[in-house]
Order: C-alpha cells, then structure tokens, then sequence
C-alpha cells in the first residue's frame, strides 16, 4: 500500500480527493492538511463523511509530511503550491498538484496571467496531466501540473483532431458552462443560493486564466501559436461542466470522419466516451464520475464542426484526473478507485 | 377599453399572456380558450393567480371570439394558427400570433421545416414582430408573427451592427442557453425535474427550427443570404434565456464603438438595456421582466466580437413582446402593462 | 406623496421594499441607505432594477433623513434600530422596522433571546404588525415591530381559532420550510450554492429567535401562557415559506366549521386565500406576491387539526407586510402597491 | 456468484438496482426486464451508464426468469407483483419486492388502501423487510416486502423508542419531505421541472398510503393499535427525504437517554447513525448512500421529543435497503455493494 497525503483536504477538491482516495483499493490515505480547519476531524468537516475518515486535519509541515507520505496531492490556491513542492520532489516525494502553478512550460507566460514563478526549474521536470493524452510522459513523471477543468474539456475533444490537422486553428472558439462548485468553497456572493439559483451568466469573458493555459498547450499541438476564444459560464447546479466547441474544418471531412478519428484516438481508453448520434452529451450523465463525453455534430454551411463535452468539474476537471495521473504513475490499473456505475439520476 | 382575448391560454406563454394582459391599464381580458381544460375556471388550472382573474376557459370558437374581443393573441401549437387567423382577420381582428406560422415572408422556407402552408397569402400582410426593430411596420400592422424566443434573443443584438456593416456574416455562431419552461407545459422526460436537474445539455444541434427563422430575418438585413450557426442549450432553471454571440468585426471597430452604435440605435426604447463595462447580462437580473440585457466584449487577437443577451423567454421571449405588440399596434404607451420594477433575487 | 426612506436597504428584505415602493402609486423613494454600499448606486448593487432606480446608496444621518423623508422602513440587523428609531419617532416620523427590536411588548422576553434592550419605553407605543390580525391598532399606530416570517406563517392560520378557544394550546406544533432567502444576504457556507443545493435539514430545532415571539401572540390570544413547538428547515429554493402546524381540536368540531371560521374571520382581506378542499397552498402560487394562502385538513382519528399556510418570505413575510402595515398606518388602499397578479411558474 | 435479475429495470427505483447490483461483489447482474423499454439496451435508456451495462431490456416472461435468475428484485407499480411473485417463489427462486403487495401481514388493510388481494398465502410466508429492525426473520426469508421510503424514515427512528416504552402512541406525528424522484419516472404536470422548482408543498394530507403502513407495523411494535399522523411534502431537489417527528415522551426521560437506546439499539449497525449534538441530519450528508442519519431533540416545556431522519429516498428508501435485504437472506456482508464513501456535495 502507498502512503498518500492530501494537502490542502478542505476545499472541493481536497475532499473529493479524499473522498475518492479513501476508496481506492491501492493506497492508504494518511495525511489531511488544512490551515482553516486544523485539529478539526475532516468528517465534522464533510459530515456525509460522517465514520468514513478517520483522519484529523492538520497544518502542513514539510517534515511531517514527508515522513507519513509517499505520494502527495497538493488542493492549495495558486501561489502556494510552487513554494511547498520544491521541497517534497527534493525529498523524493511524488507529487500531483492542482493548482496552476505546474501547469505550464513557459513562464512567462504564467507570470502574465498569476504572478512571478518561484520554481522555474521545476517546471521543466512537471508533466502535464491530461491523462489519455500524454500517459507515457505522465507515467515517468514525479510532478504533475494537473489540468484545470476548462482545459480539460476543452483539450480533450480538441487535441486528436488538431493533431490530425483537421482544424483552422485560428477558427477555434471554446463556450463553456460550469456548476457553481467550480467556484470552490470560499463564500461570495456569486456563490450565494440566492444569487445563483435561476441565474444564467457568462464571466471573464476572454479574459479566464484557464485560456493561456489551453493556448499553450494548443500551440504545442497545432505547430504554431494558437490563440482560441474561450467564454466561460456559471449554471445553477453543484457540479458538471459542459463545454461547446467551434471550429472550422480544414479540406473535405464529414462528421463520420471526425469521430472516427476521436474514437480511434481514445480507444481503449475506458472514461473517454465518444457519443453516437442519437445521444448527446449532458452533465446529468456524468456527475459523480471521472467520464468525458463527447458528441460530433456538423453546421455543413460553414464547414463548421461543433464537438460537444461534459464532465464532472470536480472528478475528471480535478480530483478524478489527479488520482487517474497518479495511477499512471504508480503503475496501478488506470481505472483503480474511479470506475463506478454512475447513477441513473 | 379594448376587449382582448387570448386563444390557448393555459400553456406557459398563454398564462403569462393571463398575467400581464389583466394587469394592463388600457385593455379588459375578456376571453380565454383552451382544449384541454375547456369548462374549468383559468385560476383553478393556475392557483398563484386563485381569486385574480375570473374567467372559465372555453373552447374555440370563431363566432363566440369575434363576439367578445377587438384584438386576439394566439398561442397555440404551430400549424393550427394558420386554420383559425384568417377567419379573425378577415373579420377586423387584429392578431399576435405567437407561434411559427405567420412568422416567415418566404414560405418554402416554413414548409421546409414545419408543414405545408395554408394562409399563404396572408404572410404578406403578417409583420414580424421584433418590437425595437421593425417599429413603424408593427404600428400599421393588422396581423404579427410573434418572434420566437431564440430568434429575439439573437436579433436584438445583431441587426443594429449588421444593418453597420460592421459584422462578417458567415463568421456569426450562437450559442443559446434556456430555462425549462422554454419546452412548454406539456409532460416529458426532457421536462421531467429528475432529468433536468442537475443536467445541463446541448439539443437539436444546428438543427433547431429556429434556426431558419434567424437566417431569414439576417439574411434581410445583410442584403445577402446569411446562415449562422446556432447551438440551443436547456438550463436547470425555469425562466430565462442567454445568448452568446460570436462574431468576426469587419474592419478596424472598437468595443466602444460597438457599444455606442448598439445605444443609439436603442435610444429611447426602454427595454433594451446595454450593459456597461463592469456588468454582464444575467438571466436573473431579467427574471420577470420585458428587458433584453445586452453585453459587448471583444476578443482582440481574432477581431472577434462576443455579444451576450439576456431575456425572460416568457416575457420578451414570448408573452411580454406580444403585449408590446400590441401597445404598438393600438398605439398604447410601448411600456403599458410591461414595466414593473424586477425582483432582487 | 409621502416621502418614505429605506434603511438599510441592501440586504433581501431592505431591497425588496426598493422593490415594491419605487411602484408605489401613492409615494416617492426618495432615501436609501446602506453602510457596506454607501456611495454605490443601487442600481448597481441590484442590476435587475438597473435604470429603473435613481438613487444612491447613502450612509445613516439622523438629520438628512428626517429632512428627506416622512415614513421611514428600518432593515437592519437587530439591536441597531432601537439605537435609531426613538430618534426619528421623537422626530414625528412614522416607523415600521423589520427586526425583533420592536416586536415584543415584554422586554425581558427580548432580552432572554437577543441582548438587553436600550428602548424600552417604545415598546408600549410600537404595535405588532401582523395587518389582518390587529388592524385597527395598525391605523393609530407611529411605530411598527414588523413580524417575523416564521410568526407571520404561523400566527395567520392560528389565531382566529385560538381567538375562538377551538384548540388546545399545549398541542400545537408547528414545522417550518424555508426558502434560502430567509437566511438573507451575508454569505456564508449555509447560503453556499453547492451546501444548500439538493440539501433538505432542520436548524435550531426548538431554538429559533422566532419561537418566543410567537409564543408572546399566541398567549396574548389565548389569554394564558402557551408556548409552541417550534422546527424551522431550509429548503433548496430562493423564495417561499410553508408552514405546517399541528393542534388538537377542542371539543366536537369539523373541518368545515374551521374553515368557515378561517374565512369569516379574514372575510374581505385581499391577501388572505382559503384554500378549498381540492387545493393544497404551495410557495410557487405565492411567489413573488403579499399573499397568505391557507389550507385545511383534519386526522379524524386523533381529532388531530392540519393546517398549511404558504407565503413568500421576502413579501408578506417581511417586505410586503411592511408595505401593507404602511397602508394602513397612512390611510391608503391596504393592498396599494401589492396587488399584482401573481406569475404562473 | 448468485445471478440476479430485476423486474421492471426502468423505474428510478429499478435503474438505482441496477446500479448497485452491477457494482456488487457477489452477484451477477443477469437479467433486466422493461415492458416500456423491451428490446433497448438498458444504458439507452439511462445514457449515465453507457458502456458500464451489457444488457438488453426484455419483456418479462417467468420461465425466461426462472432460467436465468436465482435471486429477483421486483421495482414493478402495485397490483402486478402480487400476479408474478407466486409462481417465481414456487419454483424456488428468493425475492424482495419493492411495491406495497407483500409489506402487510394483514391483508384487509391492503384491501383497504390498494385494491383485493390475489396472493394472501404468501403475506405469511413475507417477511417486512426493515433491515435493521427485522434482521433474523429476513435473513430466513424467502420473500421479503421492501419497506416504503417514508416508513422507513418513521420507523428506524421509532421503533427502538416504542419498544422500550419511552413514548406516547397516540401524540406521534411524523412531517416528511421528499425529494422529486419519490413520485417515480413517470411524467406529470407534478414532476415538471417548472411545477416542481421553487416550489413547496403537502400532498395526500392524512391520506398517504403508506400512513397504513406505518400504522401497521408501529401497532406491532407498541403491542396496541397505534395510528400516527403523517403528513407528505415535495421539496425541490431530485433525491433525499427528511422526515421531522414529534413524539410526547412517557415519564422522566432526557434526550441523552434517548440517544444512547438509539445508538444501543443500532449498536454495530454500518447505515444507521446517530448524529452528535451538534450536527443535524442533512439530505445532502446521505445523498446517493445507504445512510440513515437519526438527530435528537427535545422541547422540555411539553416533554416532547424530536426525532429527525435522513436518507436518500431512492437508496435506504428503495433499491439500497433491497440489496441490504439480500446480502442477508444470502449470508453476505451486511454492507457488500453498498458501502461507499459519499461525496462532500
């Protein structure tokens, strides 16, 4: 059994990792950090959790941490991941972090959108972890900057086909709608019952921090700098995300063509789900699981493919794909601890 | 006072007809019809509105209605309005009709997505009802082919910056969010709260009979055919309707630039409402209300405009505009019966 | 017009009243003040109402607001208004204020639940305003303790009989639901969008606030002590409150002679709806309106009397109620300003 | 491995087994049949499960059954087990149904509520199924009654307090809410999203079916006929049920002594438990689990005790208390196949 830790366990997150890691057959959960809720049990925290966890939070130290865990998974806001892990990779630890700040390849490009980056270095070492894209990179790495969950949705469906160089990439807009858990649990008036409840909006409209993100890894993909419109949404329900893509087609392909392509690319593959055409995507259908759905439609007039997917934002756009990428690093079976039956409702 | 009857009333859109038309200063409601609860008091089908409104729902009948109203809104299924509108038209009535069949100048393109049809010669007469747009032809109008609550949703914003020049119409996507109750009050697993709940999903992709009601009224505009792509989705939430617009600017245009012309071209009508920097369009902000919030934004590195609607598909959607319709046809105050202060939350 | 003044009016019930004045045909909003949005249009604070009201948000002067206004409303967290109130009574200024400050006519039975009060002698001249019950008080009154949204539930259907001595005192129990509303607008985990979503519970059971100043009616109605069981619990809906009460019945009566006595004792009160037999109450029929709906049923077996009462807790029980108390006080139409048709959903 | 089937596969209670059943360690899910959805692959029908489910849906035919099943659940409406179950138990096969037909030992007082009774010989052999109440017998059962989802909520709490005589038979009343998927899948104006969102309310009065049934077993229980009052509500979210009871306690008995014959009672039970002061039952906190959370309070001045309880309508309500029941018919853990963790929202 391996030791792991959830640093930062109190967020959504953080206690969907626990939550997830607690039923997984290869590891032993060890170690809850939290600083607002340290020497509180984490089940009066998640009373559903109630007699699950057995587990006190507690406040991080490097050297505890190190000495109870072999594994770690780091649920912390931007800024305070990149000061933490330096220290735990020195030590031998492996480690997936949630936050942004593993996540990209250039710095620069980081500091633009979040602030100075204290751990360049790192970031050559750090994999990106979307799982079914780049699995055998993913399985030699020791630091995973896991994937936000707009970029989740939107790469997934994006990259076998822009690899395949079936895209204008310069024709790429992204329209995604995300449940208000994707907010976290800090309290604000946008995620006030009152306040989202029948509420319908958009935010940060080509301005989410998420978009850089996808440009890069984007860029990274299409040979050359990629830049899509990306307009996210808040919809008042707990969790799922569905994402609208857009994008032209490049020479003479049909809609067969296309998920063709998408379903050899994830074939085999067991939480990619490539929808056939009398069924489209919907987040009911994958709340609660760490399955990306996709639908292929075609506006034939415009030559204009539109790709469709849903996730669960706190599974496979966060603790499901952290857990996934630590599977492929553990040699463990990649479905361990995330293939339930879904609920029908 | 003028006598007003209101045919189909006990769907979502005919009740908010009951609403407002029985609150309106000018106008006595006279008559409601319904099939499926012929002989039963309206407020007993509707218990918010118990002891408001005294009316027994009858079935059709031409006689009867010419007898007891000056002035008919229809909000039937599409198809039977173009049996019974003739009839009342011929006999002095004016109309608003609220379903598809008067709606379309050129009826191939109605046949081609509904049915054959059989008052064509009445389509010439029929005005389209977009009540900020098409102003001065509403006022002479006899016979109103209500608009859909998509097409309203999509227009308002449009037809100011393509009547500019100012927009590439082949490069326009957009991507439409609707509450529940834009499904009507018919029983369906796709209505079910179970199924609804908690799910958010795409529908009849680029394939929504709305789509070809857009087109014809962009075309119009344009001066040259024009087909945009058009993705409808259904929120958790029962009123409400959000669009995001995607377009590509022609030539070297600003934000501000777009915002301006979308202020003067709605100068003076009061339910038109351009959001200015730091808000954005709200379905909950609209929730009630005749309002069709509009945002600008731009995405500069593709010259990409995205303008975001909001409306209450009932009420601007549906039941409010065909009251302002009418206000305009009768040559009532625009905003008699329409402008109550919205609700908070 | 009378000038009326709202303070504290950015919180639910204090924005409410904005709401339902700024329609008022018989008075002019011509004060707001709100510390945390001081300086602030309120339009911006609310964009549902923007371009609808002019005003700024302002801080609290004594001075500047007996100049400006006649009539004032206090929302304001209790224990601030009977630091403000004598003031602007002393002043001349008719008062009606939505905390507990001014609703109990013992003060030690404030002081047992909240903090000692610094008022006392208001207390003999405020008047308990529950408008159907103690109307003529109402008219003579300069000062009202507006009613609680719990009380208001549960006193409406209670009174009239505990007036007639049909039921026994020791018996009532009454089981609350709330909208999230209710919790008002300062965020917290409870109000978190994610927490209260799909979430049903019960919160200080047999401990609210709320449960002595019910206690204090239905004693002073009872003419003998009587103290009810009392549960509050929160439902996953913005807007609403229904109310179930339990009470043995005394002696032999039936349910028809209850609700006979229901209806004469509200008998020409416009916001009060018995309903009959086939018609249970249900907060979406009071949605957004000052009504009170009532239903009535009876376990024969245990001589055992059901009553249900549904209202909108943000309306009839508290801002609507205010209004209405207004109404009264100034001599206008009881229902001036309250009476629109309620919406169909 | 045991090979089980589920009769009427399609209802929410039947898809909810196959969820459970299909992730089960010591089954096999072998059969599913839907008169509705014959010849449709099952995971068709609930999209959640594509690809999870390799079944088809058949029309039921009992030597079909026979053939391929050792163990069947029956999720079917009233009136059609009683016809089919005879003869699957004939021929040796287990069975828990989930209707009312076998919950009653004494036939007239199904008669009374439901329709004649066509299989009153097996009401003897039938076993009510409340696991942690009824244990020994069910484990020798061959056909078990599956209790209802508001009994169950009535009757974990009360049984172990009836038992010992701590309270008052004839002061029981019980107030439950029940989320949207208790009225089934069946479509209704009841279950429409838009009848059902912001909406709360009573239905059936003192006049819900399983008032009998509870009455049934608590007169059992007491060692007297013993009626309670029950009173059903619809709460706007698609799982969970909270039922709030009032009981008036006998003799001199504080809350702890009711908590700890509760927490003695259930003493090693896994889904029952008790919630410490100062937590409250949640449906949140059981949602999508086989929990019953039980809270205890006590309002001294009428000695009236409190009871709440949590479950997940659909799971310790339905299809998780009908796998309970077979794990201990046929010797397996207690838990097997039932014992997630739960997510934190």
């Amino acid at each position: 059994m391996i030791r792991v830790g959830v640093i930062g366990a109190t967020g959504y997150s953080g206690a969907e990792l626990v939550r997830i890691l607690s039923g997984h057959p290869e590891v032993e959960l060890n170690l809850l950090t939290s600083r607002q809720y340290s020497g509180r049990r984490f089940d009066s925290v998640f009373p559903s959790m109630a007699g699950m966890i057995d587990l006190v939070c507690e406040d991080f130290d490097a050297d505890k941490v190190c000495d109870r865990a072999d594994f770690l998974f780091i649920a912390l806001p931007h800024k305070i991941p990149m000061k933490i892990v330096p220290e735990l990779v020195n030590r031998g630890k492996k480690v997936v972090d949630l936050s942004a700040d593993f996540r990209f390849s250039d710095a620069s490009k980081y500091e633009a959108f979040y602030q100075p980056h204290t751990a360049k270095d790192l970031l050559e070492k750090a994999v990106y972890g979307l799982c079914e894209v780049y699995t055998e990179r993913i399985k030699q790495a020791v630091l995973i900057g896991n994937p936000g969950c707009y970029p989740t949705s939107v790469l997934l469906p994006l990259i076998p086909l822009l690899r395949g160089n079936l895209l204008d990439g310069d024709s790429i807009i992204a329209d995604s709608k995300s449940g208000v858990s994707g907010a976290g649990r800090s309290t604000s008036l946008t995620t006030h019952f009152c306040e989202a409840n029948e509420s319908f909006k958009a935010y940060k409209i080509a301005g989410h921090r998420h978009n850089p993100e996808m440009d890069e890894l984007l860029s990274l993909e299409a040979g050359k700098p990629t830049h899509i419109t990306f307009v996210p949404h808040l919809v008042p329900m707990t969790r799922g995300m569905l994402t609208t893509i857009y994008a032209t087609l490049v020479g003479n392909i049909d809609m067969e063509c296309i998920r063709d392509r998408l379903a050899s690319f994830y074939s085999g593959r067991s939480f990619i789900r490539i929808c056939p055409d009398d069924r489209v995507p919907d987040t009911l259908h994958v709340r609660g699981t760490n399955f990306c759905d996709i639908g292929v439609r075609l506006d034939k007039a415009h030559k204009r493919l539109i790709l469709v997917s849903a996730i669960d934002n706190l599974v496979k756009g966060a603790a499901g794909q952290a857990v996934q990428n630590m599977n492929l690093m553990l040699g463990f079976e990649e479905t361990a601890g995330l293939f339930h039956v879904p609920f029908p409702v």
